[in-house]
Formats: structure tokens, sequence, C-alpha cells
């Protein structure tokens, strides 16, 4: 293992975590919030500190896919920790615990907070909880390769591990520029989401607050009442960007390189969009029939925010599903485990992954059947390499015993079995809201230690699609 | 498709159908029942429609999987429709669908009811209940190959497509022989649990009709209380004798041919068993420690109880465990979907399936870190064939399918989530008992049609391990 390597890479990720609290700092001085200070400490001190590392010696440049795998697995634990210290030393968050869940969740875009009252907490405090969003949203290695020199071959080895969706799928041929073109788009849709909310009347700090959350897809509120309090409009507005944020960025860039035909070919696309306009009908079906909404349009508008919210996996709410019938909530429930796009800022397991499996899942039934016939499972218009199928079943196999064992350990907290399960489930896909206590009016605060501990490596494991957090754990992964 | 041939073996099904409806029509003999008739004209009906099918012309001796798959799912139907009949006819259950239901849930021994009173039905119908399992349990086409001559090379098909398990390990090179062993030992322990509970002070017909629900892993019970009613000593024989029936025959195969060594190297009986003593350890602690029973030694039978009945997916009760603490029954949950071992008579997805995964899974993390290393992962002291492995990975995703669609259609009667959730994956994996209204002190009889159909598929494709199931419903079968 490279470890010079992988300590100055982690120097570099504490060094850029000071730049990014510059914005909490700013926040501050603006609403003269004395909760500045803290940040302004961990900010001097992660500089200092990242600073520091650039005089590592890293002779050797070695750097495969093991030490990939550690570096962003440690680099996401080190952000949060860090992102994690203002909340403790301003006092706003008394327990550490507690302050690293938040932090975590995000960092991992999840959103699942443990603040019982969000509205009491300082505008310094809300900015950071919403920009880690923004900063995890699309990856802090990302970042890194885009906008600061690296060496050695470790770009494709880092890129890969902290890249959601079952293949990288480079943009063009140097990884600096893929890097860079990524996060000109999420600027550009960010500003994009900015503008149009304070167009539509929203306050600048909310806009900002709620367009950062929103292109992480991650779900944090500054209100109580989450998105709930805001006018239709905005509501609106803030349904079809968490819908784009979800959309996989290779189809923005080939917009961007005036190939919308192609673009728009993107089978990915294709079953994301059917699938959001399939939830949204039933439900909407389901609840306005079920007398939950007097009109149908009623019905509609809160159908389509959940069913954004939850399929982009973001978490933002506007009703409370939890008194919706059983049918809503398992439709949701399913969302959970479909995601968003692969290459997007959005979790889960990713449509691709699943639309890749049942294909894959027919062509086997059909084989069973016709023994002799020859055929090759198509997507996006390419055959299936077979090794690409394979390891998306080991994807979802992996994913089923962290799931698992996950539920067995919350379980001991005895909340109902609901709110187990959908507490595990709205964590390891990001989400952040479940049903019951952890659902959209409640939170994660009355949960012990033990069961936050594991909610914590769920949402880390659920970013980083598992892999880098379950080589963390592995024997081989620290032997020579 | 070879249509006269799978007519053929319909029609012999149809006829050993017959055969065993003679229980039943000799237990109301015995106590003097008026709903006897009802079997006596099933069972004529049967015999006469089934030996009309010897006529049938089958010069095409052509049967290959797709065959196979059609003619076990079929046949898995037909005996199910056939079963109803008497409930319907003898007036014990008045509408056809609960009769299918509870028929079917018979067949594949899930042991699901739509009962609410089962002490109010005729012993006859108890026993004809509770023989259905017995049959279901080792396999009707198996029994079929075993004791009736059967002609092409359909034997090796049907065996595969009706055995549980990822493989089907033949025992001694003809398939016949090895289906008459098979049912041989089945006999021998079921005689033997008959036995056992007559010296332990259970009356005859009690004996018999539990020792079938339990040889099947079915789960049907004659009395309210499931087995709560029984003596300790009953219940703990009843306990040891599922656990037995969730073992892999081969085991007990090599034992008769005097190779214990070999039979207790068996990868998969030590996994089983380490389960089983690892589950009712945590819960026996669990339940005790919450103070739901006053002593060790009452906790840890009824632990014990549960433990084996939901592993080996019988489904029998002792105690209602919706009131036991969560995380018991998190456990319980997690044992319904591990299941028994591969060629048992158990349902779920076998442990062996599970070792399979995690092997391969914790295999490729390893590779993922030292991508240069070559190993092979080893079962049952072979290294396992890579074909295999995605089999059993192709099994999962085709059993969340399954699950997933299941669990969206049930969703619509509007039952708790737990509720919907458990009664899906009670059925798919034959136990029986969920949790909430369909729990240990419950039954299905509340369910709409919609949900009930949707749960009798997943009995039969729970019992017939997905595939054959889904064959049915593929265009492709039907073509030429």
């Amino acid at each position: 293992m490279n470890y010079p390597m992988i300590f100055y890479i982690l120097s570099r990720v504490l060094q850029l975590q000071g730049v990014f609290m510059a914005l909490p700092c700013v926040t501050a001085l603006i609403y003269r919030e004395h909760q500045g200070v803290a940040y302004l400490i961990v900010m001097v001190g992660s500089l200092v500190l990242g600073t520091l590392g650039r005089y590592i010696k890293r002779d050797n440049q070695s750097f495969y896919a093991r030490e990939g795998f550690v570096t962003v697995a440690f680099a996401w634990i080190l952000m949060s920790l860090v992102g994690a210290l203002p909340f403790v030393i301003s006092g706003e968050i008394k327990s550490f615990v507690d302050a690293l869940f938040e932090s975590i969740s995000g960092f991992t875009t999840t959103g699942a907070s443990i603040l019982t009252d969000v509205e009491a907490m300082s505008k310094t405090g809300l900015i950071w909880r919403s920009f880690t969003h923004w900063i995890g949203g699309m990856g802090v290695l990302v970042f890194l390769l885009a906008f600061l020199p690296m060496t050695g071959g470790s770009d494709m080895y880092l890129m890969r591990a902290e890249s959601p969706g079952p293949s990288v799928g480079k943009l063009v041929p140097r990884m600096r520029s893929t890097a860079q073109i990524l996060y000109g788009i999420y600027i550009f849709v960010t500003v994009a989401e900015i503008g149009t909310l304070l167009i539509l009347g929203m306050k600048p700090f909310d806009s900002l607050a709620l367009s950062f959350a929103t292109a992480g897809t991650g779900g944090f509120g500054i209100l109580n009442s989450s998105v709930g309090a805001y006018t239709m409009g905005q509501q609106t507005a803030i349904t079809i960007f968490m819908i784009l944020f979800g959309v996989n960025f290779n189809v923005y860039f080939l917009f961007l390189m005036k190939k919308p035909k192609q673009a728009l070919k993107c089978e990915e696309l294709r079953y994301y969009l059917i699938i959001i306009v399939v939830a949204i009908t039933v439900i909407t079906a389901n609840i306005y029939n079920s007398g939950h909404y007097s009109t149908v349009r009623d019905a509609l508008h809160h159908s389509a925010f959940q069913v954004g919210s939850i399929m982009t996996t973001t978490g933002f709410s506007t009703a409370d599903f939890n008194v919706w019938p059983t049918f809503s909530q398992a439709v949701l429930v399913l969302l959970m485990f479909i995601g968003a796009c692969a290459g997007s800022t959005g979790g889960g397991m990713k449509v691709s992954r699943w639309v890749l499996l049942f294909k894959s899942c027919r062509n086997e039934l059909g084989r069973s059947v016709h023994p002799r016939s020859v055929r090759r499972v198509h997507f996006e218009g390419r055959p299936m390499e077979k090794s690409m199928i394979h390891s998306v079943e080991r994807f979802v196999v992996a994913y089923l015993l962290v799931f698992v064992t996950s539920i067995i350990l919350v379980s001991l907290d005895n909340l109902s079995f609901t709110e187990t399960f959908t507490s595990v489930a709205a964590t390891l896909n990001n989400i952040g809201p479940g049903l019951g206590v952890v659902g959209p009016a409640g939170n994660y605060s009355s949960l012990s230690i033990l069961s936050k501990s594991v909610l914590m490596f769920d949402m880390l494991a659920g970013r980083l699609e598992i892999l880098p957090m379950l080589v963390l754990l592995l024997r081989g992964t620290w032997k020579k």
C-alpha cells in the first residue's frame, strides 16, 4: 500500500475542505453570527494541516485499485470528521456522534437529520449543512481531479471509486477534462436553479441553501416543514430541478456537444422518465381516490414532488407520506431501491443497474427455455459485456449483505419493523426520510449510538457504492 | 412443444392424486363424516380421467428443458385445482378462491391459511390439508419418477425443475433409483416422527397430521393455537424433526451408505446448524432479557421452536412472535429469507445459495483489491464453477423481481407496510405466518382476491424456485 501517496491526497482533501469553509464564514459575517468563529477555527486548521501535507515525500508513484478504494473511503471519512467539528465547537450540536451523523448525512447527500428543530440553527450552520450536500453530490475527489494537478496514474482509480454507477464513462480522453466538464455542468445547473427560485420570489438565503441541497440530491431543509411552506410554484421548480439532477450528466454533455439526438437516445434516461411518470400517475390516482386531496391538481402536485424527491434520492418533502395509503408508500419504498441515473448526483442502486439486471434475467429465462439460442443483452445500443452484468449482480449481493446486517443491528433499538427497515433503506440509498419516526415529519435523533453508527456506515457505503467501505473491512487489503 | 407428452404426464399426476385421496376417504369412514363423499367423488373422477390419459398417442419422445418447466408448472397447478375441489364440494370452504389458496398453500408446503377457525373443520378435511403438505414436500413428479415407469429422457428435466436447490445431485447413476431412495428416506423419517409423538402421548390422529405437516415443512396445524396446546416434550420432538427435515437428504443417504464422515463434512449442513444455533441463542437472550419469559428454559424452548419452524420454512408456532421485541422479529424475518438446505423438503432461498453468494462476493472483493490474484471459490470441497455462481445470482434477481412486484400489488389492500412485506415473504418462501394480521395468531382470510391470487402465484413460484412459473409467462416459451 502506497501510504505516502494516500496521505498526500488526503492532505489535499483537507486543504480543499478549508477552502469550502469560507462560505459559512462569509455567511456568519453577513448575518453577524458568533457561530462563524467555530468555522474559522476549523478552516484555518484544515488549511494549515493540509498545506503541511505538500511536504510528504512521495517517491513511489504506484497507485492501483486498492489504493484508490482506500483513499476514497478515508477521504470521505476525513471530510465527514472535519465537517462535523464546527457543529460541536459552535455548540449547535452537543454530541459529537450526532454532529458526525449530520456531517456524513450531508456529504453523502442523504439528508437524514438528527436535529429536532432545524429552525433553531444559525444561518451559518444551515448553509454549511446544505453546502456539504453540494460538495458531496459530484464528489470531492472529482473536484480535486478537475482543479488541482495530480500526479501519477491515480486519477482513474480515484474517479472510478468515487463516481456512481456501474461504469465510469469518460466523456473525453483525459480524466481531468472529464472532471472539469462535469463540474462545469454541475455549477451551471445549480446557478440556474438559484436564479429560478429567486425569480419565483424566494429569499436569497433560502434559494441558495435549497439549490445546494437539490443539486447534490441531498435533502436537508432549512425549515421544520422541509419544503412544505414554500409556494406551489417554488415547489414545482424544485421538483423539476430534482429530476434534472437525477439525470446522467453524459446527457447534458451530449447536448452541450450539440448532439441532442444522441442525448435523447440514452436508454437509461428513457427508463428513468418512464418510471417517474408511471409512479406519479399511480400515486396521484391512489391518494386522490383515497380522499387525501380534494383536487386532482393537489394530488398530482404532491405526488410529483414526493416521487421526484425519493426517486432522485433527494429526500425533500411537501407532504407527510406516512399518512398516505400503503400502496403509495410501497411505490415510494420501491423507488428508494431504484434510485437515480448512473453518473448523476443521485444515489440508490441506479436505474441502469436495474435495467441491466432485468434484461439479463429475461435473456437467461429465455435461454433456459431454448438452451441453444444465443442472444446478447443490448444496453445503450451496445451489446453488454458479461463481465459488466456479473459486476452488477455482485453489487446487488454485496448491497443485500450490508442491508441485512444493518437491519439486524438497528432492530436492537426496538423500533417497529417498518421503521427499522426504512431507516436502513433511506440511509443506504442516501435518501433521508423513511417511514414512521424517521419519516418526513420525524428525524433520527432518538436512535441509539449503535444504530446511528450503523446508519453512518450505510450512508458512506451507499454514496461510495459499497465497495470502498467493504474493502476497508477486508483483511486482504492490509496485507503486503 | 411436445403437448401429447405433457398431457400424458399430467394425466398420470391426476391418477396419482386420485390414489392419494384414499386417505381422507378412509378417515371419513373411521370418523363417520359425511364430508368423505366429496373426496370420494373427486377421487373417482381423478382416477377415471387420469386413466383415460393412458390412451394419449405420444409418438414424439423429444422432451427438453422447456417441456420440463411447463410440465412441472402445470402439474402443480392441476394438483392444486383438484386438491381444492373437495373443500368446495363438501362445503367446508365456501369460496373457490379460498379453497384454491388453501390447496396451493398445502401442496407448496407453505401453511398459510384462510381458515379463521381450523377446529371447526372435519377430521377428513384436516387430514387432507396435512397430507397435501406431505405430498408436496418431496414432490409429486419425483414420486411419479420413483414409482411409475416413465419413458424417454423426461426424467432429468422433470426432476431438475421440481427439486429445490441450486443443483440436482444424483445420488446414484439412475434418476429413478435416486427418486426411490429419496422417498424411502422421506417415508422412514415420517414414520419415525409419528412413532415418537405416539410414545410421547399424542393422539394418533394428531400425530399423523402433525407429522405430515412437519415432514413437508408445511405448517398447517389442526388447532387454532397451532402447536401451542401440546406438551413441552411433544413440542420439543417437533422442533427436532422440523430441523431434521430441513437437512439435505444427501446427508441421510451418506449415513445410509455407512459414510458418516463424509455426511458430517457437508458444508451446507454445518452452516445450517450454525445459523440455527446462533439464531436460537440471540433470540433466547433477547426475549428473556425483555421480560417475555420468566425462565431461561421457557425462553430457550420457544426460541428454539420458532427458529426451527421459520428457518425450515415450516411455519408452526408455539408463541405469537408478534409481541416479541423487534430484534427477534428481524432475526426471524432474516431466517425467512435464508431458508432450509437444498435437497430438503424446506423452502426459502436455501442455505447453500447464500453461502455461495457470500463466498463469491468475498472473493470478488478481494480481487478488486488485488486484481491479479487468481482464486477460486470452494464449496463442499470442490472448486465452484462460475456458471453455478451466476445461476445463483440470476436466481436472486428473478426472486427480487417477483418479490417487488408482489409487494406493490398486495399493498393495494392497504394493510400496514410490515404486513404487506411479510405476507409476501412468508408465501414466496413457503413459510406461512408473517407479522401482524398474517402473523401466527392471524390468517390470510381478510385479504382481497387480487392479493390472494398474487400470493398463490408466489407460493407456487417459491416451491418451484421461480423459474417454472416465470417460464409460463414468457412469450418465447410458446413459440415454435
